[in-house]
């Protein structure tokens, strides 16, 4: 019996677990999208989220908010092609966000650490040139500094990320039509070197600058835009969301992915976008659970942004990413893992605001009790508050990529395990395949499996932009 | 200017790099499959495979055999329908190996441990009897007893995954045509509690048996074949590929999985398999990255067999999946990560191989010249070896699921991480959605997230067999 007859006389009725027959998705991709061109393209990057960073965001929003989050909501509803990427820098198997950025935005594997500079010196133009060259509008949106590692790779050219001031210089050069995130530092005049005040070489080009979400909100749509909120990185979200001062001046993720959109979408040329959350790598250095939650919870607001302007828009590719897996975190099997998973729920600080806030004079009951405000009324043993009291004393260090006072992240996230469930392999990059999502026009194209420097060529072969520049 | 156009004139040609036309992925899904119905499954598990653990063995395969893992290729060619799926079980979002077959099996999340018995003592009949009474020839086949979690949540209830001979006995009656994989013991009249001679229950009932692969090999097509070629599981492909002892007597799960496709395959109803790789589950219990990485392709090897027939058929659906994540498996970023992920190659022993090898009255030069041999030539430190001595003398002692010895399972992968660059969360089970991949007819109705017993449903729905039962 056909497929067809079955349905019509019911003997495959579809209950509400039954999946989307394929002519449902078929109708999704093909008639909406097929052969259309990418007029637009918002490149979302959660950085260093490995498999279980996604998939703990997914279920904690499941259990306290009672939906799936927006990305694999996406997923549940079929609206977009899945794949796996392989990370794999010009040095290793496992990328840094320099490299990684790079093999998307000049579509060659570069040396871990650098930007779009070949083993033998061959620069490579990154793509948001060649899109602005192609007449689109240009944007970039991070929660960490603007001159980061993965705003650069899309951007720049540079032996080394390291070199954010110069960065930041080369950035008032390119033209682009949003540039917003953290960084104050490295466009302060104050701060810089070379004592040169950016601010006034963006305003003398035309751009507007804002410094706080009231002057982001107030810059007008017919102006270049340059905003940075923060020194450096901006707050972690568990701890944007504990103080009011921070979420009157900060916005969130989200509420820069929207203004960047109102600022770019009118162009009959179109846009180009990179959106980044860059601290959920951060977190993922630190294994610090309620940093490295909120953080991709506040990505994945930005994601039903993006996808939701694509949505109306119907030009619009979406691309939801990550850069390479950070720590593999993981809830591990056991009696109280249920419970120690939604424990996490009533976090309201980081371990960063925690560890930050302790002083060499402190109390092991000092110590104790701001982990217990922190984290949900835990209270751990004395022993365990001597042994973080001990780095303090400078008796122990730790290293780590952001981690410059040697603070015990390590150890915290061990005391914490007993109360969490959740467990690390490492502080550090993983070799693990990103997971890709597409929405929109282009989408159909997309390998389930492919290389990182593939996705260079494919983005401007779907915008219908020769790679000629 | 329309794609077709684009096409034609040949601004849009395509190179080595860009991706597949949808219009090709379409042809492959919708005019060979679409609609048609599944007469044959194939459902493939590795078991506790954490999605580190399939990259790693695909990296692997590329960096030693040059091509990629036979399950990323299908990703590669665009054969496949991905998707995530949610394996919590009834008791926890991070399930066992019981409750997570059982939630496929019988289509209902049972509380961890039990096999499709419900939480108030419900009876969910298992997919294979529905299968069988629907007409279909029904195939187990495992590197672990055929009686473990993973076939048994496919076959029987019972209130806990631990009654082995129980389940032996209740498979007597099912009328399965292939049972296959390791658990003599719980078949061997000397071994069982009750005496009963396993074996001369399945030949009264028609059975041919076979204790090693020249009597699997000789089996005839036209009886039911019970093989169980170990006492407890199969031994890990590592060590099995470093014995000829083993390899004559002892198939791969691809040659098992060949051979049951035989036995099965001439029915006009079809037929419905399992195959399980269930020692990627023990290797990752056991941080055991050479067991780990070579149990995982020879589960790939499995998968080429199993697709190579569906290809052939055009009536067969293969699902390749995992129950759980295990361990979270993943090379660790630093210098010598690619070195250190390409010495693995050269390991020619598990762990279990070096461990269960050592005594207590061994020296530490012995036990530093058996991890040397196993490991490509590295030598651990004389404290090292000393630290693993002590456990033999019980002045230390490690838990483990499949650890009866207190073995130092987490100490030897502690020191071996400075030589790999792996690391792991844990030694147990994490919460991580189950990657999930089919090919052939029904993979088309598949959504890219799903709920565990949501594949109970869609098994019988795609293969025509009402849920009457």
């Amino acid at each position: 019996m056909k497929r067809r007859e079955l349905l019509k006389n019911g003997s495959l009725a579809l209950g509400g677990l039954f999946l989307t027959p394929f002519t449902a998705k078929a109708n999704i991709f093909k008639e909406e999208f097929d052969g259309k061109k990418a007029k637009n393209i918002i490149f979302m990057v959660s950085d260093g989220m490995s498999i279980g960073t996604l998939q703990m965001a997914d279920m904690y929003s499941r259990r306290k908010l009672g939906r799936p989050s927006h990305w694999l909501s996406l997923y549940e509803q079929n609206l977009v092609q899945r794949g796996l990427m392989d990370m794999a820098s010009a040095s290793s198997v496992v990328t840094d966000s320099a490299a990684a950025s790079s093999s998307w935005g000049g579509g060659h594997r570069v040396t871990n650490g650098s930007l779009n500079i070949g083993v033998n010196g061959e620069e490579y133009l990154p793509i948001l040139q060649k899109f602005k060259k192609a007449g689109k509008k240009i944007g970039l949106v991070t929660t960490v500094p603007v001159t980061h590692a993965t705003p650069a790779g899309f951007s720049v050219y540079s032996k080394s990320r390291n070199s954010q001031e110069e960065i930041a210089s080369v950035y008032s050069g390119l033209g682009f039509e949003v540039i917003m995130g953290g960084g104050n530092k490295y466009f302060d005049a104050a701060q810089r070197k070379d004592k040169k005040d950016m601010y006034t070489v963006f305003r003398n080009k035309g751009y507007s600058v804002a410094r706080n979400k009231a002057e982001m909100n107030a810059a007008p749509a017919n102006k270049p835009l340059l905003a940075t909120f923060d020194e450096d990185a901006l707050p972690y979200s568990t701890d944007h969301l504990s103080s009011s001062f921070m979420k009157n001046n900060i916005p969130t993720l989200a509420e820069m992915t929207s203004k960047a959109i109102g600022q770019l979408k009118d162009d009959k040329n179109g846009f180009v976008m990179q959106v980044e959350a860059g601290k959920v790598d951060w977190a993922a250095h630190g294994n610090d659970i309620s940093g490295l939650i909120y953080d991709q919870l506040a990505f994945d607001d930005a994601v039903k942004v993006a996808v939701d302007f694509a949505k109306k828009d119907g030009n619009t590719l979406v691309v939801i990413t990550t850069d390479h897996g950070n720590a593999n975190p993981g809830l591990i099997y056991g009696k109280k893992v249920d419970e120690n998973f939604d424990r996490i729920q009533k976090f309201s600080q980081t371990n960063e605001w925690i560890l930050q806030g302790i002083s060499s004079g402190d109390s092991t009951a000092k110590i104790k009790e701001r982990i217990s405000q922190a984290n949900a009324g835990i209270m751990i043993s004395d022993d365990q508050a001597k042994e973080i009291q001990s780095y303090y004393a400078k008796a122990q260090m730790e290293d780590g990529v952001y981690n410059p006072r040697h603070l015990p992240f390590k150890l915290l996230s061990q005391i914490q395990q007993e109360y969490t469930s959740v467990g690390w392999i490492s502080m550090d990059h993983s070799a693990d395949y990103s997971e890709v999502a597409m929405f929109g026009p282009g989408s159909e194209k997309m390998k389930s499996f492919m290389k990182n420097t593939d996705m260079h060529t494919f983005l401007l072969k779907v915008a219908e932009v020769e790679n000629k520049f």
